[in-house]
């Protein structure tokens, strides 16, 4: 087994005013708060696709810039292998609970599916044989339809009925080595299911087809006895000019539309949201009043930038509202926060992915303590059940209950003349808000 | 009764040569197409608010520019009543067979619902009387439940039950004059249904009550037996930080989860859709496939900025790709094509409101001539239907008939290898479609 | 005299732990802090337009939510009489040292220049008298030529000398009274100059006027010895399509290519620079890196809106890099944080303008702590010190000299070779202002 | 000499009738319009980068789908060699004078500089043979320093004099073949010269080594004498969050601040206008009032997405208005219209680029003959010659002549009270607009 960040050592809790860039200043992993560890509240998870196989490439620049301690190792059998050990060593080091992957990361595909299929059941072996002496775990598996060629025009919406069966074959074995490893959830990301221009385009079948296609792994999930739980995960656009998998409220209208929502929650990714023109909250607010918020994937975008920046999260604005909701739905069961991030394409040293996760680690173990705090606090709350009271006693109740119609609704009007309103009180709730973040509540 | 645009003559078709810019070039309202006439099927519709109350007023120049033949009626019911005269003479004057209104539009607001109710009444009866002599309709009404500050935090969605209440007993009444007039639809704007922040937010209780609201919007109108269709349009942000009614997806998700399904359609504005991060066509699209296209506020917005600008539609690809979609859907039956479209600040004199209608006219009956050749000739539909022909046939006739699931498909897979997929052609389609526009096919 | 806001006490410091929504947490403004008070540093502004003229008003909803203690003067000379008192009320209730003015805030425009000029004198008169009793200053001055119809097609840049002519007019008296009131910044926001469309637009005349309106104004305040800064405030777009004082860089600019740019500083807007697409903080440093830099309006916007918001600034991380910038520049001379900023439509109730203000009051006044600790430190300037070392020695120093040229340089890396690249630490670098903000630095 | 697209005839013109998908349908290259054919106005230039280099690749599929007739040649400087070949080849087909190419297009860069500009020369000396029997000739050249990740931190903006040293010796190199192959102009395109975070940038020191780096490449130019004209294309960001070649205005500021506007001119992408918040025509009216307009990337965004989508040029709006600022500066001299445009992933197969260029070349024919009889015609030009007459004469002939100051004009408003406006007629003129797209005019 070889080590391959030597000169890095297990990261630690040094507490706030630690100056050392690779010890934890918030995230103290066995903290006990509300009668859980910190680490069992955010069940951080590593991206095994932006971790281990990403080189800093973008558009203008495709050969990537990473440096990694495995560059030297050039069979693509040997090098999956070397990965299975550093994604171990570098969530060890990290205190990271658990792991993400798309069966490509794990193991490269090869000309034809049954030796790809192969690659991957000796990959998936030397992982499950890597986890008898680990506390890591997997978080959940996916499958990558979305990068070979063949899905150009998408996968379970491709225009080409031997495509959707391929990605049927891709997501069938997916399923079972997410089982194998004792994945806790698998995560359907429809990168390519949607469209480039609608001259060319069957929409309804291509949605028909999907649902179609989401319905069979709702079936082979039980057939094979996967007790994870399955995920959307919402995102607008990019690659494609459309994806159907628009946001959180698309995706849960789709879903019971279909009759398959007691079947999916929602992986809502920050970047994703704020690309469809929500706050990262909106989404995740959305997901929990629906019952389907499952798992978070924990980055941020740049707002004033048009595509998927994927950068670590350090906003403690969006760790702590992000929080609040978790908390609010009672906190992860099956889910947990993965970072789907990557470090810039100008942070290339191996050292980079370590500052980039301790950054978003303490960003969101902070954003927690505060919501912890606010929601302990009951103050947002208290101020939306005094704001909303009306809805709970006379006519509001009647309206709640579903006692009143348009005439007796009328009737009251004329009655009772023109509504007083109060004021919403933004800047109080926002100066108020940053008081907890600031600590000084 | 007056004339109020005393210079301007009635509003000709001259054939698309003419260089007269008070005739229509290409709109000929009594041309037959397919054994409709022109006006039938594209049921243009002026929307009284813009035409008859706008003002050329933005956020940095409140008092407005507009310089109206009606600008010395000092008294508010005796304006309300010269613009019952003026909404006819213009909708005669352009040959347009409808208008659409809000409650607010053609009467004032009084002090107290029961007055505003009587003066509603006194300009129904005035509106109902001059329809005797006039062929022109009501295309729909609505009531304006965002204007006043009684709804600062919502209508059907605000805090506050008396608000709720007042917005219930202002769509009983705006549904009652639609019906008493013979208005073919009523179309529901949730202007404020949203919010501002989720700080102060219960979203949860909001929804429900909307679609509460909605209920008794249904229950209502068949108690009174207003057999119009209700209608909900789409928009993404502003006034409010975040409405409710998202886009086409959102909305159509939120009747199906509430059972409300059958019973509205959409109405589709297209500065909305883009707004909301689509295009026109996706959401006439998403409306269409779902059988709940009703109705088009036809306008544009410019995509460079970001709030609704509602100019009038002159694009003529965006009319083309929107007429294309209604004629798949069987054209119009109760729906129209309703300007909610405003003329720019600076185009503030009487003969703008015609210059802006003709050129809306004229971009819209082009793209509907053009969208039906490109129908008639099948071209792209050929194409689509051979690029989706795997679906009828062997393993791809067998997913839609539900027959396999992913071991089939995986088997599948096994035995016959990459699939090949074909070019998707989207630059010859595009050319294709500019020769269409341009008439050289 | 008048007292308005009779229920609301002196607002004072409390320190962070207080939990009295009308107090101070952060902002004392008596703090000495590198030998100048906090009041000193921030010269914080109060805007009469959103404060005492702002209504709550949106482009939905034109007759505004606002309840004011004025709302009973109905004589628009009364209102404008009770507005001297209220807003030195308001300044001194909140510590706050100076206003700033629209001509139009302060007196309503009559029918004609003359009797507009006289009212505006009857006013500033009674300002100059209230000044005599109270630390309140003015900041800056400016017209309001945007509002009036008359700029429908711009002010400088109208296509119509007499609105240019006008629009001079306006300005010479608006520098006249910002003179005779000691303010010590004379700003221009061109809100009208611009097109909506460039079909019927002559661009370069409009810039060419502009510069000529420019001038004038330098020479005219060198004829009136007014010897406050002419100040630039940049916008892209809202209300026209497009503004040519679209964002530092094009101002800076435009005033070098006129030989302008020793006449004017920049007034930055947070909520200005992001509608173009830059951060706050890019555009203070532009302007600050062309010794530009003159003053700020402070507020916020909302990225995922594409028009002005105008929210009060409570974004820590924003104003700590504000406050970066300023620091780097000496701190304000003449300028200062003016709140360009309104209470949203929802906040409508007169306390809400006080805490409005003491959000943003505390958000600049912690802002400008961590700035100064984080300059202090030196951990960034030392950072990039180092980051840029190679163009203070040997092929650098001769770069950066004007030593060398491509044939030098050409040679310079066949003999050395490929440079080694070192990693931009972007995450670290993020952690470490996390720290910073959150006071455990 | 290879001939790889055996399959694809020699385009031609068919008239707008013709239904042949591999036809001109309004490209007539030897029409002659205004005394030159339309090759002669139109300059058309094939990009080698897209149609030689592209492979469909995207973010989230980095393996590209393009089916090329090289793509059994595996030798690096086989594959270089026969894309000679195939450019002319292309070209010729499809009647192009002109091609453009970054030099790691040309030939692949190795392990040094030396050995890398041995390659270019190679590959150089068989494009000039190659020209000796063709018409086609280079538009311009330019250099990559944007792709390797010796740039990651920028090139001329590098914090690393090695990095700015190299690419400087690339520009050298560059600009001497683009010389050897009678380029026309020299293009500068700042894709890493901007910042990732301002946090870890040092603007000024990186603004001026801008400047001299394009000094030294003035100097360089002259003393090569290469006659070819420099040019700059301005970018907003992507791949960097900040570029500073934002846009027209910023670049020819810059220029202007730094005594090299005289030297250079600016490469206007229609796309990288809208991405900075512009039309196209923007950008180009921009650099066309301050003679600074010297080429054209054509291609075209979708202004829903929010990154650089460089698509083949379709929208006839778009073509008509660039062509129209085009044909206003008198034509292109030393420019042309080079497609900086990529056939869509789905159109993998080699015959979509041809699609692709003739449904440009198509738009671009159309556009310039509907801008040449607009301009003929002088409709807009005269509208706005009667717009701006007022300042002809009187006081606004006096403005321009810099005859009046402050004074002089509140004194002519004094006399002559409130001006009168007009319309500014956007509608009619769009409609107008359309009528010359249509043909109708």
């Amino acid at each position: 087994m070889s080590e391959f960040f030597k000169n890095i050592p297990k990261i630690k809790y040094e507490g706030p005013k630690s100056d050392n860039p690779l010890a934890f200043k918030f995230y103290n992993p066995d903290e006990v708060i509300g009668g859980k560890t910190m680490k069992e509240h955010l069940r951080f998870s590593v991206a095994y696709w932006h971790t281990l196989q990403g080189r800093g490439s973008d558009p203008f620049g495709l050969d990537g810039t990473a440096i990694r301690p495995w560059d030297n190792i050039t069979d693509p059998m040997d090098l999956a292998r070397a990965k299975v050990d550093a994604i171990f060593e570098f969530c060890e080091k990290l205190d990271v609970p658990f792991f993400c992957f798309h069966d490509r990361d794990i193991a490269p595909e090869a000309d034809n599916l049954r030796e790809t299929n192969r690659r991957l059941d000796e990959i998936v072996a030397r992982i499950k044989d890597r986890m008898k002496d680990s506390n890591v775990k997997l978080l959940w598996g996916t499958t990558n339809a979305f990068g070979h060629r063949r899905f150009t025009h998408g996968a379970a919406t491709s225009n080409n009925a031997a495509v959707f069966a391929y990605a049927a074959a891709q997501v069938k074995k997916a399923m079972e080595i997410t089982k194998e490893l004792g994945g806790q959830n698998y995560v359907f990301w429809g990168g390519r299911e949607g469209y480039e221009t609608l001259l060319n385009t069957d929409m309804k079948l291509e949605l028909d087809n999907f649902a179609r296609f989401l319905r069979m792994a709702v079936d082979y999930k039980k057939e094979i006895g996967f007790d994870g739980q399955l995920l959307i995960e919402p995102k607008p656009k990019e690659p494609t000019k459309h994806q159907y998998d628009f946001d959180a409220a698309t995706v849960i209208g789709f879903l019971k539309m279909h009759g398959l929502d007691k079947d999916f929650k929602l992986n809502i990714e920050a970047n994703h949201a704020t690309l469809a023109g929500h706050t990262f909250q909106h989404d995740l607010r959305v997901a929990r009043i629906h019952d389907m918020l499952g798992s978070i994937d924990a980055n941020q975008g740049d707002l004033l930038l048009g595509w998927d920046t994927d950068q670590f999260p350090t906003n403690i604005y969006e760790t702590t509202l992000a929080m609040m909701e978790v908390i609010k739905m009672g906190g992860f069961t099956k889910g947990g926060l993965n970072f789907d991030a990557k470090v810039r394409r100008g942070s290339f040293e191996p050292v980079d992915l370590f500052y980039g996760h301790i950054a978003g680690m303490d960003a969101f173990a902070l954003g927690f303590k505060v919501a912890y705090k606010i929601v302990q606090d009951g103050i947002f709350d208290k101020f939306i059940e005094e704001r909303y009271a009306s809805f709970r006693t006379g006519i509001g109740k009647d309206i709640v209950e579903g006692k009143v119609g348009f005439k007796e609704l009328e009737a009251y009007v004329l009655e009772h003349g023109e509504p007083e309103i109060t004021s919403g009180r933004q800047e109080m709730l926002e100066a108020i808000l940053n008081q907890y973040i600031l600590g000084v509540r």
